[in-house]
């Protein structure tokens, strides 16, 4: 078995570049319980710490029968580990996920109600972490990504999502004009979603397919994207703060689209 | 004028001792300049990076007309002042605002709608910075926090809360059987949130005037003051989530709250 020693010398980057990104370091009990149940067999190394072992008897099973390697460590080798303190007692390194293309995505999505992100600059990924949490508790169908995100699936966005980055297929867009088009032919409505002056979410008409696009925790939505959105909404408030954190917000947008259907 | 270096020497917690409690140490653009348009004569020294001068032009005046010491500093500076990178540019020592009593707060209540949070354990002060956020974009009239609570306002809960944090009073309550009868007198419904079994929150009926009691992060709410409360709502989700962060349940069930209105 590896001696996490060994492993801990590389810094994340450098383990990431070894990998050419087909591996991601996953980190927090259910963001790694989440994978080994929707695809173990993506599970490639596991570390906890004895006090975990009752909470993943099952994982450690079947990490024996199909020899993945594990091993039982200290809280301050998962520290090192996974970069970070919020750990919870285990790590894991995984397949990566590689994002879908808009064709595949749209080829596979059933008729009928759906809702779907698209995120237009949110780069911080605690944020990114939030919206995939609170997209799979809604029910979301995917979280469109443009080819100028920063985002890809982190430890760290992933531990924040608790489980939800399983639930919640990404696919990359390639900007606007390609992207809009086939989201159209498809019977979606994209909806950019702006701090003022869009009618309020509460007593809009919400299509039933629909795209919400939120925009950069700052900057707010590209003037462009938001132009060639069909609805322009907003979640009305005292204007005490500016706006809502993206993350919140998005929570919020989609709290109204699962109300009305 | 302050050598900022000699006053970096201290750590946080030890400037917090030396200063009693009675200053806080905030950062952050928004928090910082909500306190200049609320209390500015709670602002006792500011520091900022030379590219921050154009945005607190009427703060630096106010600082020179009442001989309150600013200076000038490099990022580096203030990343060792606020003991934090996202200080975005400014970072001030202010009066801390204290807790109102319950019976402060309800005495200066007016008639009519109101929400507030009633906070029963929840811990971390990214989570309570965004809880505040949203608070104050729906017009909450207050934060209920238990003696109990380990929450103070601190400088990473108020950056986050992104000026949030005046807006909305703090309360400390004594424990559930105090704090309960005079809420019920003053014509509060208390609502538990909780992950499972409650009543749709869509759906149900929402009192004019209620209390939504916030579990902690990952024990959820105290059985006893669950059963104690008047309601239990649930935000409807697939399942594929355990449940919402709590700043994203929060904000979903004050915006349920607010569309009623």
């Amino acid at each position: 078995m590896t001696n996490p020693w060994t492993l801990s010398q590389k810094s994340p980057d450098r383990r990431h570049a070894d990998h050419r990104g087909s591996e991601v370091r996953l980190y927090g009990l259910n963001a790694v319980q989440a994978v080994f149940a929707t695809r173990p067999q993506a599970i490639r190394k596991l570390y906890l710490t004895e006090a975990r072992i009752p909470h993943c008897k099952a994982l450690l099973a079947w990490c024996v029968k199909h020899r993945i390697g594990y091993r039982v460590v200290t809280d301050a080798d998962l520290n090192r580990l996974a970069a970070s303190a919020h750990h919870e007692g285990v790590v894991a390194d995984v397949l990566r996920t590689e994002p879908l293309t808009l064709s595949d995505w749209l080829n596979t999505l059933p008729a009928g109600p759906a809702a779907a992100l698209w995120l237009d600059g949110v780069g911080n990924p605690h944020n990114f972490g939030a919206i995939l949490r609170a997209a799979a508790h809604f029910g979301v169908m995917a979280v469109l990504l443009p080819h100028t995100s920063p985002l890809t699936l982190s430890g760290a966005a992933a531990r924040v999502a608790e489980g939800g980055a399983e639930n919640v297929p990404l696919v990359r867009v390639s900007g606007c004009t390609e992207g809009i088009g086939p989201l159209h032919a498809a019977g979606f409505t994209l909806v950019a979603t702006v701090i003022h002056d869009g009618a309020s979410v509460f007593t809009a008409e919400l299509p039933k397919r629909l795209i919400y696009v939120m925009g950069a925790e700052n900057e707010g939505m590209n003037a462009d994207l938001t132009a060639a959105c069909d609805l322009r909404l907003s979640i009305p408030g005292t204007g005490d703060v500016e706006s809502l954190n993206v993350a919140a917000a998005t929570a919020v947008f989609l709290a109204e689209w699962r109300r009305r259907l």
